[in-house]
Parts: structure tokens; C-alpha cells; sequence
């Protein structure tokens, strides 16, 4: 029986530490933070993650599906909310498709107890200090004791996250490793709506609601104690951002000006916005992902990505998957396992964190306009007619894991070309649906086949 | 008085500390390695690098460039090799105009030594742990009794090269620290031609010869003992490669063919290539440069690039002049000088990086084709007529240390734009200096003013 050790018990982690398990491999997973399961009642925020299909296929993997369907809110459609408080509302595909908002505390408690289940063991409050690549010796610092244990294994999976201290090993004691971290120039920050005084959902739940303002943006996700958990993005820098909102005054006096319609629904507003933290939104790419056969990273560790596609979490966990096909491909040989599986994923992740850079522009600015509207029912009504031909970008991302992100990115590059130009044709909002229409997007369909 | 702490008494360090000890501050350097100064013999390899107009401008401000100029070598143009061992020569500037081929080793004994006469105290063995940012106190670990002493200052200067740990400290400590570390395809191997039997020179001193083969090349600079240092740029992987050589048949039969000239000049050549290590070259962004007004990295530590265009001492070296330019403009306002200093180096600095890059194409390839010799003849034609018109980019960057090196990157960009239409001309060969061409490129400049 192989030993293997996992650094870290975050989503991706768990679900990872599932799927060798069942294999038969002997796994031990070292968390840096003490167990989420004891000290959930104390975590106070309720922090929501967006699953869709990509996720669900990790989660099928390990059978726990109908289990989360539970405990998931669907999220049929985009609903904008305009500066005077007008809502429109636009479908994430068709009928039946949805996005899901999922308690990231609440699935990664699920995921920890399915593993030990499978016999998995999880240390807890044990901080990864080293990694001998190769040897695949790693040693934990314990929070408390300050001990530090060493542990051999086979090998060592690195599913630590964005701040991977995997990924720093690579770094620090490897030659020609490829990194770069990049920050927007916006930051975040959470605030949450509670339920109405009766109990209930204070909008509508079954939509991602968007407050699109051009250069910033605010989003909010149902929670299943139905509270809404909200997320302003917004300049940390400049005329109008969190260093010249410095003032409860201000920020209320922001509030208001901005998102009139939001402001009722969160008692003291203006105090929540000064306690939580604000926190910044980080791109990391590198290359290789492993050392040998002795190491590899997995999930945000290898490709940390901007939240704006709902992707981190259904990447990380189609890593997994693409990950156990490969064991089910090349057996024992762990030397092709992770070189195939590097070079398979780091176009996919590359093209996931493109698309979620990109999205952001898309959601803070052009979803509040018109044109964007007419683009997208154009779009819509067009993939209708021809199904074979036009699969909108949004529904090869979150719908279709059997495309890869990187054909997806490729095929939505093209499509915008596409729309550019049908978008210049003259009162074009009147004859969206035309045969002209129709025509001119199979012909160019043809042309940049 | 004010104690500062340098971190690395490498050139750039070394330069450093004599400005800051100049201008009455109390400097203390700590250096990783052991003192060169002890074990100049024992070095074995005599490396050499370009100094140039950026470089002595850098020594003038110490007053070290008589006793400089008499251990450098002036290498007036590139002395090209063709496979069949035909050599072609071009200048690098004008009549008087050269670069200077000077002990890497040598320049930084005289400038620790001066240091030492300024003042400065310099530790050797010291290898740097841990910086608190905050108050600008580092931690460094002796080589030898692996006692740590822990050293407290106003403010530490991270000049450690491109392996810095004053930047990883940045990158583990601080948010919203965008870096990126790249690799080359290409690694290096250097060589040694010694003197000939009779002591002399092997080849002409007063040129950097280069070897240029289209997707490799080796480059030999002379040293003062009348050995050349040879480097070799040469892909890692692929069908010619380090990998592939792999035998000290493989080795010579490789040397025979493509570099017939230089066989006879290397004994042994074949062992020495196996004994010689391979390295790496790496280009590395980062930003911001510094933490409020306590520590500031300078040189390579902020800016690592790639050896092709001769500038990265020149371009560290010109960092300690803007630095001490913010120091004679604002005073005892540190916060202020290190702003500007990296606000005003940072372009400048990723400009270098692109042109270095950009210029292992041009060395490796184009320089070894008469096209390019061609281009070269008309931009100095048209330049010598007009020299307020066009100074050639490699003029911009090595000889006119008064434009900065991201105003040359953009007016290289222009001037190539300008010369490919130019060598489109028909018949370019023969009426390259005709009224026709010069009025062309006029127009041309012109256009794209």
C-alpha cells in the first residue's frame, strides 16, 4: 500500500483525498487551520461558492451528489439591479440549467467527513515548513506545540491553496520554474443581508443578484439560512475607492448614492462596512506543477484564479477528476500520471483564468447595458436554431465539462468576433431574428472556420 | 547619524554603500558568501562583464573610473564567426566608442575596498533570514556557526541579486506584490580560451566575438590575463541540445561542426564542457520595489534580466545615480525618495528587460546575416548625416546614459518599423546611401512622429 500525503483539507484537498482513498492508497492530509467541524458555529460569515457542472462531475466521482443538491440554492439567471432600482433579469441558460450556491464551509465539512470515512486521516492546525521534493519528505510545524513532525511518504499532493507553501518549494529549490502572481486593482469586500423580519429571503433567491456600476461592482448569493451574502468589488485606490471611503458618513453617503435599492436591506451598513476585512484578488500561474514523481499541485496551488466565473472551486475539483483518469490510464506509473496530467491542465487553467479577468469587465459593466442584452438574446436565439453550431460561452464553461476550457476560450474569442460584427449591422435591434442575421453569423461561421 | 542595512556586497551593493557612507550615513553590509577578497586565487574562473557609458557614470560618482579604466579592456565592435570561420567585423558606435570587458571579480574588490576606506563595515557569511518590513529589522544566519544575530536600522536596502531574499521577504509578507520569475528556453555553459603558447591573445581583444547560429550562439570576451571567457547559449531540450550532448564525443564532433574556428583554441575542450556547470537565465519583474520608507531593493533584486544587450551591471550601476539623485532632491523625506526612485526606475528597468531579451534574437541570428549588416550600415549613414534625427538603439542604450532606457525602447521600436520598410525599398543593396533612402526614412520619421 502507497503513502501519500496531501498539504491541505480545503475543497479540493478533501475531494482529492476521497478519490485516492478509494483507490486503496494510504493518505494523510496536514491542515494548516484547526478542524472547520469543531468551530463552525464560531466561523460567523456565511461564505458561498457557485457549483456548477464542472464541480458536480468532481462530486459524482465520490457519490455525494444528491447529497449536496440538498443543501444547494439554484441559480437560474443574472438579475441586475440599475442605479434607480430597476431589476432585469437574465437566464444562465436554459431551462433546467443553473448555477448552484453552495456553503463553502458546509462542503468542505461534507468532503472531510466522507474522507475519513474512506480512512483518511486529517491532522489539523499543522503548518507545512518544508518539502524535500526529492524524497518526498515534508515537515509540519504544529500552531500550537510548535513541534515539527517529518513525514515520508511516496509522494506529496499540494492542494494548499493560493498561498501554497508546496508551490514556494517549487520555487525556492527548483530551477527553472515559471511563476507570476498578479493583483487586480480592485479589492473586496464581503457584507451580509439578513433575512427579512419574518423569516424570509429579502430578494429573490433563485438568481446571482449584480449591481453592475462600470468600474466596480457589487454581487450577492443566497445562503440556505436565507441571509444573502454580498461582495463589493471595488477600487482600492483612486477618486472613488476603499482609501477615500474612510468615513461611516462616506460610505453610507456611497451607499446610497449607488445602490439606493440595497442599502435597506443591511442594518448598519455603514458599521459592517468597517469591520470586515478588505481583501485583494490574486491571478497565479506557474509551471511545472510536480517534481518527479515525488510531487505535484493541484487546485488554486498550481493555477489561483479571480473569482468573476465561479470556476476556482469547479476547476480545482475537474483537476481531480482529470487527475483519477489518468491513474485509471497509466496505473503505477506516477512519472506519466503527472507529467500528462500538467501538460493536459495548464491550458485549461490558463484559458479558466483568462476567461475569469475577462468576465469581470463583463459583469460590473457590460451587463448593465443594452447592447450586451441584445447580444446575448441574439446569441440565445441563434444557438436555438442551430444547436450543433452556437454554444454561448457562458454554457461552455459552467455546462459543458466536456468541453475544456481551453476550446471553450478559443470558441468564445471567435464568437465575440462574430457578434462584433453582427452587432454593426444597421437597426440591428429591430431585425435581431432576421434571415439576414441568421445568414450573415453562418457565414462568418464559415469564414473563420 | 542614521544606520542603514544592506543586504549583498555584490557590485551593486558594494557601489551602494560607498554613495550612502559618502554622504554620512552609517552603512553595514551583509554578504551570503565569503569574503572574495581572501580567496581571489582559489575563484578559478575569470568572469568578465560589458561596462559601459550607464556603468562609469555609476564610478564617477565615487571617483573610481582612471583606476578602472586600466584593468578594462575596450572592445570597439562584434567580431562575427561564420560557420566556415570567415570573420566579419562592426563596430559599436563611432570612432572612440567602445564597451569594456572588466573582471566581475576584480571591479568588486576594488569597490569593497573602497567601501571599507568610506567606512563601511562589511560581514561576510551572513546569510539573510528574515526582514520585519515593519521596522526595518533583518535577521542573518552565519555560514559557519549558524548563529543568527538579529540587526536593527532605519531602514535595509535589499541589493542581493536575482536570487533575492529581500524580495521573497516582499513576496511572503506583503499583499499586492506582483512578481513573475521567466525562464529561457536557453541555458549557458562557459568556456576558457587560455593564451596562446607565446602568451599572447588567441584571437583579436579588442572585439566581443560572437559565434551566431540561428537558434544558438557562443560569445568570448577578453580578460586582462589574455584568456577569453567563452559562453555558450544553448536550447536545454529539443533535437541539438544540452540533453542530446551528452557524451564528450557528442561534444567535440558538436564543436567540429558548427564552431570549427574555436576547436583548435580550447585544450581539452571536451572535458571542460562536462566539467563546467549549466545554468539557467532568468528574467524577473516585480513591483512595488519598496516598503514605506524601510527597505528598497536596488538592482538586480528588483530587476533581473538576461545577459544579451551587456546591461545589467550598467543598468544597477545607473540605479545607485537616480538613487542618489532622490537623496540630493528630497532631503532626509525617505518616503518620498524611495517612491520616486522606483516610480521613475520601473519603466526604465522593464524597458532593459525587453531589449536584453530582444537582443538574443539579434545576436544569436540576425547579426550573422548581411540583411542585417545592410540595415546596420544604413542607420549609420543616415545617422552620421543626421545625427539630431537618429541616434541607432544600441547608441541610445550603451553610450547615452542621459536617455533612459525606456525613451530607447520606444524610439528602437520606430526606427525598426521605419528600417523594414526601408529594406523594402527594391534594389536596397545598391542605392542603400542614395538622396531616395534618406528622403524615405525623413518622410518616414515624419509619420510616425
Amino acid at each position: 500500500m502507497k503513502n501519500f500525503t496531501l498539504i491541505g483539507s480545503g475543497l479540493v484537498g478533501s475531494l482529492l483525498s476521497i478519490y485516492l482513498a478509494k483507490r486503496g492508497y494510504n493518505v494523510t492530509v496536514y491542515e494548516r487551520r484547526p478542524d472547520l467541524r469543531k468551530n463552525r458555529i464560531s466561523a460567523g460569515r456565511s461564505i458561498n461558492l457557485a457549483l456548477s457542472d464542472r464541480g458536480w462531475a468532481g462530486l459524482a466521482g465520490v457519490g455525494i451528489v444528491d447529497e449536496i443538491k440538498k443543501v444547494a440554492i439554484p441559480m437560474t439567471g443574472r438579475m441586475m439591479h440599475s442605479k434607480d432600482g430597476k431589476l432585469t433579469y437574465q437566464a444562465y441558460g436554459k431551462e433546467g440549467q443553473a448555477i448552484n450556491s453552495v456553503s463553502r464551509g458546509g462542503l468542505n465539512c461534507v468532503l472531510m467527513d466522507l474522507a475519513e470515512k474512506h480512512g483518511v486521516k486529517i491532522h489539523f492546525n499543522k503548518r507545512c515548513t518544508h518539502i524535500d521534493l526529492k524524497t518526498a519528505v515534508a515537515h509540519f510545524e504544529d500552531n500550537v506545540t510548535k513541534e515539527i513532525v517529518e513525514v515520508s511518504a511516496d509522494r506529496v499532493f499540494s492542494t494548499d491553496g493560493a498561498f501554497s507553501a508546496g508551490r514556494l518549494q517549487m520555487q525556492l529549490s527548483t530551477d527553472l520554474f515559471t511563476y507570476s502572481q498578479t493583483y487586480l486593482e480592485h479589492g473586496y469586500k464581503e457584507l451580509t443581508i439578513p433575512p427579512t423580519a419574518s423569516g424570509e429571503f429579502a430578494m429573490e433567491p433563485n438568481a446571482l443578484h449584480i449591481w453592475p456600476r462600470d468600474s466596480y461592482m457589487l454581487i450577492a448569493l443566497p445562503n440556505l439560512d436565507k441571509s444573502f451574502t454580498c461582495t463589493l468589488f471595488f477600487p482600492f485606490d483612486g477618486e472613488t475607492s476603499f482609501k477615500t471611503i474612510n468615513s461611516e458618513e462616506k460610505a453610507l453617503e456611497f451607499f446610497k448614492t449607488n445602490f439606493a435599492d440595497f442599502v435597506p436591506l443591511i442594518p448598519n451598513l455603514e458599521k459592517e462596512f468597517f469591520t470586515n476585512p478588505t481583501s485583494s484578488l490574486m491571478t497565479v500561474r506557474c509551471y511545472p506543477w510536480r517534481y518527479q514523481d515525488k510531487f505535484l499541485m493541484v487546485g488554486d496551488s498550481a493555477h489561483g484564479i479571480v473569482p468573476f466565473y465561479g470556476q476556482g472551486m469547479n476547476c480545482g475539483f475537474e483537476d481531480c477528476v482529470v487527475l483519477d483518469k489518468m491513474m485509471d490510464k497509466y496505473g503505477e506509473d506516477w512519472d506519466t500520471i503527472f507529467e500528462e496530467f500538467q501538460k493536459s491542465r495548464k491550458p485549461d487553467s490558463d484559458a479558466i483564468a483568462q476567461l475569469a479577468l475577462d468576465n469581470f469587465v463583463e459583469m460590473r459593466d457590460r451587463v448593465g447595458k443594452p447592447s450586451f442584452l441584445l447580444q446575448k438574446k441574439i446569441e440565445n436565439w441563434f444557438s436555438e436554431k442551430h444547436p450543433d453550431k452556437w454554444i454561448p460561452l457562458y454554457t461552455m464553461v459552467t455546462y459543458s465539462p466536456h468541453i475544456r476550457y481551453s476550446e471553450a476560450y478559443r470558441e468564445g474569442q471567435k464568437q465575440e468576433s462574430i457578434m462584433q460584427q453582427v452587432m454593426n449591422i444597421p437597426d440591428i435591434e429591430n431585425k435581431w431574428n432576421s434571415p439576414e442575421v441568421e445568414e450573415k453569423i453562418i457565414s462568418l461561421l464559415e469564414y473563420f472556420k
